[in-house]
């Protein structure tokens, strides 16, 4: 059974090879009804579109990967979290010509929406999901459509049936509370990410229980949306409070920073007055004066070994979940004991 | 001629349907010895992968753009840019089920490569091209391909035959000048990123003509690579020397944000004895204290105006280089006149 090629369309449907060219390319140079007539003539016969390229790959692969990230564009803007994972798995999947699909969505039903597309029409061979939720439809859906999946985040057991790769984010938390008792505070506030994120949950569970262990006076978790805006707004309100924090811990790097332009403005030094932890080094805790402490993961790292994972996923080989290395401490300027002043 | 069927290529293996299509599918459940032999069988029946989702759609189009971003993983991971770029691409591209393809590549061949394999393999309809260089081989290539491309900066005249969407710098940075001359200052550097991107150029002769103009004594550009590395080094450098400037504009918001820590490090005031302003603004100028000065432009509006033009340049309409809104002067706490101490 010989494949068609373009000189059968061109001789079936009257025109030149050129024109086929154009309207199977989808490119200028012939009129609509030229091009539809020819694309109708096309499939008639069977034409597989470009060859060899988007016929079957020896593997029966596609050659690329999706990741769908559902967080407001303003609160992925200026976090480095989101691009130093993309570098991470392109590491990996550049050099095996695996295309990374990218979609940023408004909420979860756009971003199922999209899974079940890129299955429908086969446009991945799998995907990293990542922002686990409390209620999560997502590995019901993926189980299902089904479309291979790794998971950040999660947990030992993996997630909902998807291999993970989890990391023990309540070790970190007692290690960062200790700390802070160590230092001599006894009100921490902890500045949270929006309730609905699974690890939020984990965090503030640890934080909880740490806070008991270390014999604080009070610990509590407040819940904002990861931007610089939020930040300000909520830190605001606690310095405002006259029985203030001594130190804050924010469950990331842009809200930390923001916590600091807070504490300056309200003239409360850092660290003599206030202390400031952010969970998610970056170089923006490196920049600011201040320097801010961090709890320090290697997103990169967790992007390349997801891409390795959902490889060995899709090539068939069975996938264990793995743990990634946990969350440092890295003491900065923005740390250290209240003094009397 | 009827296309063949997973029943057909069962029947002619000797297999379930189940096996072919796991085979198909490149999914487990199937050895690798039947997966190979059902795949060539599926090849010889002339089978089309992925039935109707992978065959032509009604335009010829295959519904996915390509974005390749050739910086340092380093450079992208804190710079708002990048992301904000792709909000605003993706802003226009999901409501039309068009996907994003992205490469973050470590050099110009492996940028090239990446457009090569796209349109041998017809994997994207057209790609945005950023960071436009001075000696720039990927206008040739993508004419060549061809593959159609859209390209953000170049000038009114279109980037080397491709359609671009431009902004006149120069303008802004005449402001920028003329309103720190204004402030009192003669000895200004601008801190430039490297001079291989184009942009970079257009503003070095911008600056050198504006600081005439304004009557500066000194307005040197130096060069770094847009980190936050890159911008303290420079930073300290010129903040040590004898006959150091009263002024230094950045070309991106996380070297002058930088810039801002390494003042704060060696003790010079920000704005009595050190204006500062950033080209590009960013939540990040926002955050920090005092906040940042900033060239504040619409990268968002951006992504989407160019996804826009990219997908009527693929329909095959017209496409002609746009003009973006130029960079607005956002005074803040960072710039002031210059105080005796």
């Amino acid at each position: 059974m010989r494949r068609p090629t373009i000189v059968d369309i061109a001789k079936a449907a009257g025109v030149s090879k050129g024109a086929v060219s154009y309207a199977l390319n989808g490119r200028p140079g012939v009129s609509d009804r030229t091009r539809e007539r020819i694309l109708a003539i096309a499939r008639d016969l069977g034409w597989v579109p470009n060859g060899p390229a988007r016929a079957l790959s020896p593997n029966g692969r596609v050659g690329a990967v999706g990741l769908v990230v559902d967080r407001p564009a303003g609160a992925l803007a200026a976090e480095p979290f989101f691009t130093r994972l993309v570098s991470g798995l392109e590491s990996e999947l550049t050099g095996s010509g695996t295309d990374l699909l990218l979609q940023v969505t408004a909420d979860p039903e756009a971003e199922s929406a999209a899974y079940r597309r890129w299955a429908a029409e086969r446009r991945v061979d799998g995907v990293v999901v990542v922002d686990l939720r409390v209620d999560d439809h997502r590995t019901d859906l993926l189980r299902e459509l089904p479309l291979p999946a790794v998971v950040l985040g999660g947990g030992s057991g993996g997630a909902e049936g998807l291999p993970c790769l989890w990391t023990d984010d309540a070790a970190a938390m007692h290690e960062v509370v200790h700390y802070l008792a160590a230092l001599g505070h006894r009100n921490v506030v902890r500045v949270a990410g929006p309730e609905h994120f699974r690890h939020t949950g984990v965090r503030t569970a640890a934080f909880t229980e740490a806070a008991a262990e270390a014999g604080l006076d009070s610990a509590e978790t407040v819940h904002s949306d990861y931007t610089g805006d939020g930040g300000t707004r909520v830190t605001r309100r606690l310095l405002a409070h006259r029985d203030r924090p001594t130190a804050v811990l924010y469950d990331n790097d842009l809200m930390a920073v923001a916590g600091l332009g807070v504490a300056a403005e309200m003239g409360i030094a850092v660290p003599s007055q206030l202390s400031i932890v952010a969970w998610d080094d970056s170089v923006l805790c490196r920049l600011v004066r201040p320097s801010v402490t961090a709890v320090a993961r290697d997103v990169e790292d967790s992007g390349a070994r997801l891409a390795r994972m959902l490889t060995r996923l899709v090539s068939g080989e069975p996938v264990h979940s793995e743990e990634s290395a946990r969350g440092e401490l890295v003491p900065r300027d923005s740390t250290g004991p209240l003094s009397e002043a």
